[in-house]
């Protein structure tokens, strides 16, 4: 499993992602899913995967390679085949989502033969040139949506654990390092509830306009700020519950 | 979808379970998922269920008017056919399985028709005469396993939203109505990010060895209770992650 979010404020831009990958439970491994593009110049993206390593790893490696310009004679033609020709974010989306369909062509029907279904998700984030920063989230068949202010984040994966805190504590207007504090408590819930999600954790922030990574770093188990967040959200959820008055119901009702 | 945990301490068992059913977004209903049987006498216990509700509705009448004595010649035969029969908590999670099994055999050849899953699980929990009080978890296959001290909760349903705080806050040694706060706000966590889950909650406390039900109570939306357990618990997250200092990566690092 994997847990990856996507966080989208005024801003800017944060994405997390964890590095646990398992093919079964006895069979667990670390790859890194958070990968970064540019950050020099007019591009500064950062995708989080989440579905069939292989397939995962085959798109990344066409959006800096190359991804074939024309899908079949019916659909979208393009003349930018990789990422850091992509004028816009939107057009980044959909050099994803062309890639996808690339890999799915081609896997498909051996994947079939094997019984394994082929899905794959991800989160494409960032800014091109003077556009605002953007959040898009693609999924198995190369479409996508995009992440808007009304619910500024996006996750893929193992994403219910993680979900209530997004979803009381993060707006758009939020600072940029609030949401990147709530998108680790997000994760610690769900390295605390879900053994398929795991340290250590990758790391973007991209502030709009810097026009590079204000942040890109991975967290180990042992960091020291990640452990006192870990520990003090803890103790804050045991205190925060200890406050709240018993219930009336029952025999103390009267 | 339906979210119900049942939280086994050493004083007692809390049983909640929301009333949300759907058959699509578009045709949303309240039904009662928490059934409560006995409460005087021998036998007190509180049965949660999800899944397929024409399902559980039929295991749960058959668990008051009969279940039949054998399933074929090879499967266990039990002199018991109806709870209030059962010697054990244990033998009334077994009446419970047979039960599913009965339906099973009758519907499963016409939902396959329809292409409908029979999906049923089941929380069953409370006391038998002199017996501590248990919980069991009954699936679709009427198999079923018992909830132990070392995690002393079980959920069905959509219970990913709800599960952190569990983790967290629950033990076997907490105090009764702690279990039936920290309950509601793993039901709360749930209603927040889940719209198939909805109020009003059916709520259900059995004290150890009282031999009834010392909270049997529905709450509804305007319940001023869990109002205010909800905002407090909202305002406390809130303050838990302001509390928590910025995290130390990027600019500001050095």
């Amino acid at each position: 499993m994997t847990y990856c979010c996507g966080i989208l404020v005024a801003d800017g831009l944060v994405m997390i992602a964890d590095t646990r990958t398992n093919a079964g439970l006895d069979d667990i491994s670390t790859f890194r899913k958070l990968h970064l593009f540019g950050g020099e110049g007019r591009h500064t993206i950062a995708i989080a995967t989440a579905g069939n390593l292989s397939a995962t790893q085959n798109v990344i490696n066409l959006l800096a390679e190359g991804v074939d310009s024309n899908e079949s004679p019916a659909q979208e033609h393009s003349s930018v085949n990789r990422i850091d020709e992509a004028p816009t974010m939107y057009a980044v989306a959909q050099l994803v989502g062309r890639a996808v369909r690339q890999v799915r062509r081609v896997d498909t029907d051996a994947y079939e033969q094997e019984s394994v279904a082929f899905r794959v998700s991800f989160l494409v984030g960032g800014q091109v040139g003077i556009e605002r920063p953007r959040l898009f989230m693609v999924y198995s068949a190369g479409n996508f949506i995009e992440c808007t202010a009304d619910a500024p984040y996006l996750q893929i994966g193992e994403h219910k654990y993680g979900k209530p805190i997004l979803d009381r504590a993060v707006t758009f207007k939020s600072d940029l390092y609030d949401a990147l504090k709530i998108g680790l408590i997000s994760m610690d819930s769900t390295l605390k509830s879900n053994l398929g999600v795991g340290l250590p954790i990758d790391v973007a922030v991209i502030r709009r306009d810097a026009h590079k990574f204000e942040v890109d770093e991975r967290i180990e188990a042992y960091d020291p700020y990640f452990r006192d967040l870990r520990e003090r959200w803890s103790a804050a959820l045991r205190a925060a519950h200890a406050s709240i008055p018993r219930p009336p119901y029952g025999p103390d009702k009267a």
